[in-house]
């Protein structure tokens, strides 16, 4: 590496970004405070009464997506992935800012993909593109900060649960986890019907974020964290921080038709989808008169929610039991019936981010 | 690279990231809003009437900085090119939201000299850590974003110069460029005094964000922007966007008694001080009727500030002239007297930032 290159401003090292940004990205900033992504910073005026929700994280080449990933698969991850942990704040998402660093076998090609993956992510869920930056990186990255919405003071965080509370968790648990082994050809999932397996691949590669429940989440939660880390970790998390503690029956946690089909085949697969991370589903907690409020503003909102447990106590974890009433422990990825709990597990499993996924 | 690390979720690939944020975060999340980096986003409650100013830009090992490059000062360079974004902008920086990534061959230490790194300039600047993202990326990498407020509809943008505005730049310019060649040795500064080069090495290794003139520009200016891509591409995107012409006699360029004596030493460093980028000093245009009240805004800051043009037609381009009143050409970085104005240049050089750096 020269040292102009480390300057970054030397002529025939440019991506010629000016034409990048004309050709992809402008159309993308919709929004009047882009500025058509002509200037320096961009502007939003929050209405009146709103709180800003923030939050940012990033995706690598090599260790949250493959080498040859397609650019719009990543670039819709990156983005999805942002759009959940605000759906789980209870925040109607506004606008994102991204940060492209492009391998330096990048092709305008693989820009126009990676553009094409946003601008229908734009469309699907209402956020649009208000800056960023492109960078040479030596390997793929992305990362984004999203912003959103909340009333004044209305943000639904992780503390806030209390004894008493119903835990709801939406869609299905385990898909992630479950589709990343039939990524790796596991072949405890060899005999699983070719359907099934599509269904679990195709979850593990591209997230749904649950952004239509963020309304019935900022009017009915007490607590919230989106699933990215797995359930059981990140209900630890939220009894942690709350100070309360959950018991779930684990034969109660939502399973797919796909999970369902794998976990009676080798019930060990259980576990894994319990920890397994990647669902980007929403666990909340509802105080219970208003639990049937929450049912039908998720059912309206066409997401489907299940209760799994009732904040019990207090004493600030997560526990899991068996069909036999005992509790799980998942330490070491092992499953086994002894007294210790889920967090020793959870913090190992931790991805690494904060205000983040 | 095996699938679970591309799942980013596989015990013994951790960060323990958890402890990372503890131990060497936690402590620059003073805002309430950030919740002491203990949920999946952050919140802040703009005041009643400000608008939003947001930026972000990002700098990777081996392409902003050289391998080896203390992590407080990679740390501290990433935050200062976005508040100087938002400074031009007129805004008051508020918060920033940090994604670091790692390289595999980070250590603990690496971390807490990062860490030291943004404290030092959080005192210094104003700005408080709001939430991020820590991956593995291969190599190190930083991306920000930095956000601030700005009075409702009062972003100073880069359009909006009007004929007749006196041109206004911070600082000295050219100190940056020049740093660059001290670094690498040039030896066309080989027979500068040494205090010189120090001069020039530290400007260009650790840009100083002009903060305190965001006032002042909020208040005066009709359009600016931060000079980080060199005077005359930055001045000539102002014009542009602007679609006006400002005509800078060159000699009018304000320089540091370093950067003179080196163009006294050899006056074919002066072009390169005038488009060698990384000065991260503010460019704005401000109303003639203003002109003293803005100076001296500038003054009560500690902010030199120096008139190099007016806005003198319509056109959308700067020019720069020589002490012979010819027109300079920077093409291609060499030095000739023909028509062509430096708008190719700019584009060549251009960095690859949009609403940002």
């Amino acid at each position: 590496m020269s040292g102009s290159e480390a300057h970054g401003a030397a002529p025939g090292t440019s991506l010629d970004e000016q034409g990048l940004i004309e050709r992809h990205f402008r159309p993308l900033a919709t929004a009047p405070g882009a500025f058509s992504l002509l200037d320096d910073a961009a502007s939003y005026a929050p209405p009146p009464g709103a709180d800003l929700v923030l939050t940012k994280d990033g995706i690598a080449e090599g260790i949250h997506f493959l080498p040859g990933e397609d650019a719009g698969v990543i670039a819709r991850k990156a983005l999805r992935v942002n759009l959940s942990d605000l759906a789980a704040k209870g925040a109607t998402p506004v606008g994102y800012l991204v940060l492209l660093g492009l391998s330096d076998d990048w092709s305008e090609d693989w820009v126009a993909r990676f553009a094409d993956g946003l601008a229908s992510d734009q469309d699907r869920y209402g956020a649009t593109l208000y800056g960023g930056d492109t960078i040479r990186s030596g390997r793929f990255i992305v990362t984004i900060t999203a912003f959103g919405i909340a009333a004044s003071g209305g943000i639904v965080r992780r503390a806030g649960a209390r004894a008493g509370d119903h835990v709801y968790v939406s869609g299905t648990i385990g898909d992630g986890a479950l589709g990343l082994l039939v990524a790796q050809n596991d072949p405890r999932l060899a005999s699983l019907d070719e359907s099934h397996r599509a269904h679990l691949a195709a979850r593990y590669h591209l997230p749904e974020p649950r952004v239509a429940l963020a309304e019935s989440v900022a009017r009915f939660a007490t607590a919230a964290l989106d699933v990215s880390d797995g359930l059981v970790g990140d209900l630890d998390k939220l009894c942690t921080v709350s100070g309360v503690t959950a018991r779930v029956t684990a034969a109660d946690v939502p399973l797919s038709q796909a999970a369902g089909a794998a976990v009676k085949i080798d019930p060990a697969l259980l576990p894994i989808c319990l920890t397994g991370g990647d669902d980007y589903e929403i666990i909340c907690t509802v105080p219970p008169e208003k639990a049937s409020d929450f049912e039908a503003s998720a059912s309206s909102a066409a997401i489907p929610v299940r209760k799994i447990a009732e904040v019990t106590q207090n004493g600030g974890r997560a526990e899991f039991v068996d069909s036999a009433g005992l509790e799980m422990d998942f330490g070491n990825r092992s499953f086994s019936h002894v007294g210790s709990h889920a967090r020793s597990h959870a913090a190992s499993h931790d991805r690494g981010t904060y205000s983040g996924r």
